[in-house]
């Protein structure tokens, strides 16, 4: 008699990304104290919060010291303030129309993306993209929904779609039959952004293929282009086939003060073993619920406030301001005779190795003698090999001065 | 082909006590639109946040409208600011030593118990006592370590340990074998609190029989009598076999800002297939990595400051405020003959049920006859069948208020 533990978490990689590369950049600047490294790799933004933000931020939290005004538990699911306005803004504004009840608020979309899949049986086949948000996997792999590892890379029972400068980062559609297919567009790596027709072919292909997408729309702020579909549900038929993740993690800087949400609509269906049909609406409410107590009451004041005309207008100068570094990086990469992906519709740079370096060989090269911070592709997924992301997050001063020591390289 | 759910949801039982609560409530003021209903039903406390957090959390709602002081992803686990302080307060005063990464920041205790489980496989046996805080049990439901609910209201494979008048609300050892050992004290809902000696047995049991406790101490601030541990690593050997959940809710009135913590010593261990020992500290880690992102910022600074000498005292003023009513409460319902227990290390009143009247018939005596909402024991588990819970946490006025409505029925 003994406690066992979860061993799928043992078909993890030992090592996150993230965690590999503090350690190398650690490393690096005990042996050089004196290097000025600038920091390229995580996604994380620098500008602070709208100053409307702050204000509705600090105004909830004077509330809650006050009996009168003073929050206990909210709804598990969110207030209806702030699913209100965000309906009103970001649905209804372009013709989507959703019930309060299927916009749920949360703390992160990264918990939703990894926590969706709870909700669905252990049976089901995953496909993602490759290069790919490690948590879509990593979530899946832990519940039990794959094999181990495989020398490819690859966690075997997973269908990896490669997005490639071979498709221009457009996946094909699966040949094998899947059940659940993870899309983040504007893509987390690779910086590209879906058109809406090609957005469509994969609602088309859920929708004849009983298969359900699950998209993180996360990055649409980023968005400049025409044509490129903001919600999934811009589609026409997505509504019966795909759950949408969004965050103010990236457009209201909100990555130190969390929060997101998740938008499951009632006719989204899966079946259980006997065939009957269940709204995944009621299931996510359900895990919502009973494993989840509601995001912090002034948090959600604050994310309410995202949506006033003075914080829009600030996130917009925020994000023309990342949008202007991520060119600067684009273009120097490209004077660099690079081939370079991304950063017109995304706070991502994709970069094509030069002379076919692998990724962390790049990762090493930039750190070692530009004090660049990147974060190797292949950390992404298999596919990723012989690519470097950076991203736009930095400070203009920052991102030049960046871009003028890796320019000196010889490459 | 086509998507399936994860079919043990549809082994929990449809209604949340919660839900069936508010719904007979709102049934009833729809009814009766003058009366004025008196809610003592959920554990939600009513005392704003004390004036020193409330303080520290504006400062730091500033320091995120501000370039220079901005912050943006924090660690997954915590930041070290606040992990300190509560190592300093809560455990080294009391003679426990904890390494900073024994220590994970939360968004909630209810999160956190029902999170635990997804690191331990799913052919551990677990035990609760019963009755029982409903998301320990239905956590595992929905992970499939369950049979379906018997007409007993037990789910199959689940070991539930009476806790009744009978036995003092002290359960007994399991006669059978367990891995998973739920337990909280002061335990929701029956109010009672352990002695040292009798927390030290279960504790010998779980490093007899190789078991694991989850010791939920949500409620540690209303003890009030001595020889009650606080934590349950006051018990010699209990760092070898227990993870244990705190929270900010009940003491700093955090519920509706959200902040709690687990403490997962690093000797703590379970096995693989093979018999192979694995720290569940690391195991707890990478689920927090991979499937959370960190507590809002500010809200952190605000937990760290409910530890200041001048949060303290309020903080004290508060708990004592809500341990009067809890007096009221109970001498009331002495003085009309009825057994009450709970109340006196705990904001819970368990109260048993006149001329042995089942939970549900006395929760609508009291709504429809004296417009005060309980909470009716047998939601909690079958054992709770023929109890009813009241809270403390209602002013002063309220309580006394509901207590002069009851004593004029005739029970």
């Amino acid at each position: 008699m003994s406690v066992k533990i979860n061993e799928n978490y043992l078909l993890l990689e030992s090592s996150y990304l993230f965690a590999e590369i503090s350690r190398r950049v650690e490393k690096f600047q005990t042996e050089n104290p004196d290097a000025q490294v600038i920091k390229m790799g995580i996604g994380d933004v620098t500008k602070p919060l709208p100053k409307a933000v702050i204000k509705a931020f600090n105004e909830a939290v004077t509330e809650m010291g006050n009996s009168e005004t003073f929050m206990g538990y909210g709804p598990e699911q969110g207030y209806s303030f702030l699913i209100d306005t965000i309906i009103e803004n970001d649905y209804k504004s372009r013709g989507i129309e959703l019930d309060i009840d299927e916009v749920f608020i949360s703390d992160a979309a990264k918990c939703d993306t990894a926590n969706i899949q709870e909700i669905f049986g252990l049976d089901n086949v995953i496909a993602v993209t490759d290069p790919v948000y490690p948590v879509y996997v990593d979530s899946n792999v832990m519940a039990g929904r794959t094999g181990s590892i495989q020398d490819s890379g690859r966690y075997e029972g997973v269908v990896y779609m490669p997005s490639t400068a071979e498709n221009n980062f457009i996946p094909e559609l699966p040949k094998s039959p899947v059940d659940l297919i993870y899309l983040c567009f504007p893509n987390n790596p690779t910086g590209t952004a879906l058109k809406k027709e090609d957005l469509a072919k994969w609602v088309e292909y859920a929708r004849e293929n009983d298969a359900i997408i699950l998209f993180d729309a996360a990055y649409e702020a980023y968005i400049t282009e025409d044509d490129i579909p903001r919600s999934i549900y811009e589609i026409e038929g997505a509504k019966d086939v795909a759950i949408e993740f969004r965050s103010f993690s990236k457009n209201a800087g909100f990555t130190g003060t969390r929060c997101a949400f998740v938008v499951v609509p009632k006719q989204v269906k899966a079946v259980d073993s006997e065939g009957n049909k269940h709204d995944l609406n009621s299931l996510w409410n359900r895990r919502t619920t009973t494993k989840f107590n509601g995001v912090s009451y002034p948090v959600q004041k604050a994310a309410e406030a995202v949506y006033t005309d003075e914080a829009k207008k600030e996130i917009q100068e925020n994000i023309d301001y990342y949008l202007e570094n991520a060119k600067i990086i684009k273009n120097s990469m490209e004077e660099l005779g690079l081939d370079v992906y991304g950063g017109v519709n995304s706070p991502y740079i994709w970069v094509k190795t030069p002379e076919n370096m692998d990724s962390w060989s790049f990762f090493d090269l930039l750190l070692e003698e530009a004090n660049v911070v990147g974060t190797p592709g292949v950390g992404f997924g298999p596919s990723g090999e012989g690519y470097l992301r950076l991203t736009a997050f930095n400070t203009l001063e920052n991102t030049k001065e960046a871009m003028e020591r890796i320019s000196k390289l010889s490459l």
